[in-house]
């Protein structure tokens, strides 16, 4: 089948390209991108030279000819193309916030500042979190999947269980850090290697856009068994590393989980209660005891790493997930969504081991 | 006078020696070093070539030839050292976490597992926190200085403001990140550089020293206006930068206190409310609304910086800190703490304005 | 077939591990592991959780039940099990330098202090370096492979044109940076974080062990066309990245090929020239003129980029190569001549496309 | 005395302003600035907060009335306040390449593409590089200083013993490397973290504008004994790390001083020379036998380090110079040259000692 990318040029474009050009049900890829239309993916990015030359092409080009179209643009640009899709029948993977919030036009347009440009598709459209939506994803048709923001995959892939079993009584905080390609392939001031080598800090404290996407979620998968999810807070952080969003999740236990100190058996109940949730989940894993999840341990790879812990008092829950933001955050995620849309192994293309470093 | 260290071959006993030999006051170091004894500093530092070439003594030397003492040995050695100086008369400034409790051995013993080698050393021992403790230490005599630990410093400024005016109602969430000098100069598999760099994770997760430390600090503040502290959780992490101690901090903000949503006005009266309490304070920075503490800033400078901010909700007082591990948060303060003791300028030898990178 | 690895866990066996993993001939991993063993190599790398979980055991049963063995001891400890994989004619690769020299023993002992433990095993060893020795190694049995060092790969493949075609008319100077995980997994002072990060050195400059092999290998090229190879000079750096070895190569060009200013013409012949030499290599990749190679771009991936460059004058040809030290410098290498000697496609296991990060 | 500061928002400029903020001589910091005038220093550069407060006025008003004009401006954009200054008798230091070429128009017309302003201005100019012109610089009245560039300062310094003793016989090789820094604090591709980071490569291979400055400053020195200078090559590279220039350099020995093989005696010698030539320069330091010169190691200082070694045949010297690219070489040496102009202790506001990290 044909694999098209539209807006292949950016950093998680050009993952899709790198990932795709390796999954075995991908014959041709068609790209696009509006910088550097007439040229070829591999002067753009040397690293593809001799091993990928796609040319690129129009969005137009690409939504007419592909048999599954991913967007790496911003959003509010690409609604046109996935009308298009919908209209056609050719699944259309987001990676932008348009579609992940539904019909909740409102939550999208106050934290994002735009309307709907064709509201009526979100009648097409699911969120693409396989973990929370996998059943769903595999059946609708035809298909826009809202492709999940990176730090809403690991935010929720970490806190899913406890608000599954109703383990959370208070606001949970989600202080997360990023690596630096997060913000993309445009070079700005906040980016630049002087200014964020060598050091760490938190930056849209209390308005960052992920926010509500958080929010929302803790809220489905409280809601799965009746439950309500209580606040989230979620601060995030810039580290020089350049892959990785590592969150680190504090979760107040209620008072019949709470323990009355540090102990191991209470951590190896609540680590229990993680693997058993994610038992069946390809990409999940959740590490031994006593291991605790890193930004590195994942990189390149599709897969979530979850450590289970407690604070020193044993009635704060702790869980560390670590993902590859470029992978399980954008374009690894975006080809899980496609495997499943077209029935293939769910792991196809996605299989890559990770190093050490 | 002459200024002695002991343990100098450490990261923080090295940077005691850089920024004692720029003080006004010391004529002469005398250092001291089990590894490296009979050796001089610029071999085993060559950054110092030719600039400071003081002689590895032993510590015994040190202590007798020495106006002040810096003892820069891990805790549960340097006790010896410290009786000696209290015989003496001559201050000693402890790096080690031998004196940060006090009278409180039963909490040393429980997070350090060790008993006190002269408990009755603790009646002359203050814990050297200037903010909190500033006159205390400039009155006592003789006196054996507690350095505080890296992490509580920069917990504490953080939090000080919020605890003596009772805005926190519930456990304050500390997390925060340290370069990995703070892991000390002794090579080992956390810190071998292909291990760490190009990654975040945290460590030590629910059990680490500084926790008690800390909740002492906020204890103790919020008792000066006759309050409780909430409790504390601290979670400390490693990402790849040589120096700096960045802590972001979440105090649920006691309903009085709490706005409906996000607004830039609430901020600022928490923002002013913190500047307020530290107007007086030669190396804490409150910085201007809208400016986000980050580790870089305070880069090798004896500086705090504080950046004011809520979650999104308006109901949980968000504080970054950012400290030069190396420097506030040991060295540096040391050599504070020095200045208070002897009536010296209290930014002698620390007038380092830290550069962008 | 089975394929086994003696000391996995070090940094160049764990790679070798996770490459082989994703080998289609390959059906069991068999290692070992004298500081882990009766361990599992996924508790030694948390990165292989749940996904690589091959028990660790004796190096003597690795060499008795695999069809091929890795070894990725330190020079001087591996020629026992050497000696047992030839009486059994098993495949041998080892990726010390014990069989790079091949009948030289007295080159050997010069640069590495040690007697061969067998010397009558280099009849049976051929030196590993596809691009020199495809033919032999694929034709030579039984076989030790002597898989070559990571500096002498990038050198070598970086002036092998030049040296085949005459170009070179006085001493070829190797300029070469290294990431740190070159230095292994032990920890040491020099690859301790704060020590080599944001910095960059050279080190062992006119001692390193590789500086034989290079010579050697521009020897055996050169003589292809029964040239002399003029004296090489080699001087290793340490740069703060995890992999890749970067190699600026500068070679005085005899005085038919020297021009008489900078000029693209002159540099499009000489990138002629290199392109058509490699034009059959899997592996090697020709830049295109006017893109400079970099450690990044081949990252975790078994290519060697080069790039063709002269300096301002004309009169020396400079040469860019870049190789991941741990793929094409160490185990993807090994991979590729397993795959050489068991007439498997030569990419097998090595497609892996480099990320831009 | 008044300091000023055009262009003091880029680096080089910050780095002036925090380094004059600490001169003993100057009493008030003008500066301006096109991007941000009207704006205040420390709210471009938020590490100066509370610090540095000096407001942001136009190029104008600090020609008018500063003491000593800085120009931190471009290349071709300084020459009319240069020309304001020579006429009011002010000192200028111009960090730019407008007056490193003197009355050599051409030189600077081919490299840099621009026809010199006010060609008149260079009977009032001086090379500001202090080992090779301290004597014309202190009495060079009305002075215009043209402060080198920062591969220059390390690669001359490199050379400078080597050439003034006719140890060179062929053609030179700089090889080096460079901080990120060094690029400027205007966003670009090139100097986007994810870009450069975890990396190395060169850049500009053949065609760095610095290349004619080293030849010069190389020419200069040979020619005080009456010598010519061999040829030079010089390769410059990114590595990411903040700051730091590090140069290895390749001199082939003349017949008389090669050596048959690596030997520590003829290394000694040639260190003795070094360390000779150098032994009343305030800022060089010739490290001892066995030390390597690394970029940390003068992080944040005016120090030039430099080691010594041989190839492993004697033949070639191999000489390697750590400066801090920000201080040596561009910020600090201007200052130097201030304090030679106007005959201050030469250190004064360059005493600081680097730290290891």
């Amino acid at each position: 089948m044909k694999a098209g990318v539209i807006g292949a040029t950016g950093y998680a474009g050009a993952e899709l390209v790198r990932l795709l050009s390796g999954h075995s049900h991908v014959d041709e890829l068609i790209l696009s991108s509006v910088s550097f239309e007439g040229g070829r993916i591999e002067e753009v990015y040397p690293n593809f030279t001799g091993l990928i030359s796609a040319p690129l092409v129009k969005a137009e080009a690409v939504v007419s000819e592909a048999d599954v179209v991913f967007s790496a643009l911003p959003h509010g640009v690409g609604e046109q193309f996935a009308k298009i899709c919908v209209d056609k029948g050719t699944p259309f993977v987001d990676l932008s916030a348009d579609f992940r919030f539904g019909e909740d036009e409102a939550a999208f347009k106050k934290w994002y500042g735009k309307d709907y440009v064709y509201p009526e598709l979100r009648k097409y459209s699911i969120y693409g979190l396989p973990e929370l939506n996998r059943k769903k994803i595999r059946d609708w048709k035809p298909v826009i999947i809202g492709n999940p923001g990176c730090y809403p995959t690991g935010a929720s892939l970490g806190c899913f269980p406890a608000l599954a079993k109703g383990l959370a009584a208070g606001t949970i905080i989600v202080d997360a850090a990023s690596g630096i390609s997060g913000g993309g392939r445009e070079p700005s001031r906040q980016f630049h290697y002087p200014e964020c080598a060598d050091s760490a800090a938190p930056y849209k404290i209390g308005s960052h856009r992920h926010t509500p996407e958080i929010a929302r979620n803790f809220a489905a998968m409280a809601s799965v068994e009746g439950r309500n999810s209580p606040p989230v807070v979620f601060t995030p952080h810039l580290v020089p590393m350049n892959r990785g969003i590592l969150s680190t999740i504090y979760i107040p236990l209620a008072a019949e989980y709470a323990g009355a100190e540090y102990n191991e058996e209470q951590i190896s109940k609540f680590r229990s209660l993680y693997a058993d949730f994610y038992k069946d989940e390809p990409f999940v894993r959740v590490l031994p005891q006593g291991v605790i999840a890193a930004a590195n341990r994942v990189r390149g790879s599709n897969y979530c790493d979850i450590s289970v812990h407690t604070d020193h008092s044993g009635s704060v829950l702790i869980v560390v997930s670590a993902i590859d933001n470029m992978v399980k955050g954008a374009a690894g995620q975006a080809i899980q969504n496609m495997n499943l849309i077209f029935g293939f192994e769910e792991k196809t293309a996605l299989e890559s081991i990770p190093a050490l470093f």
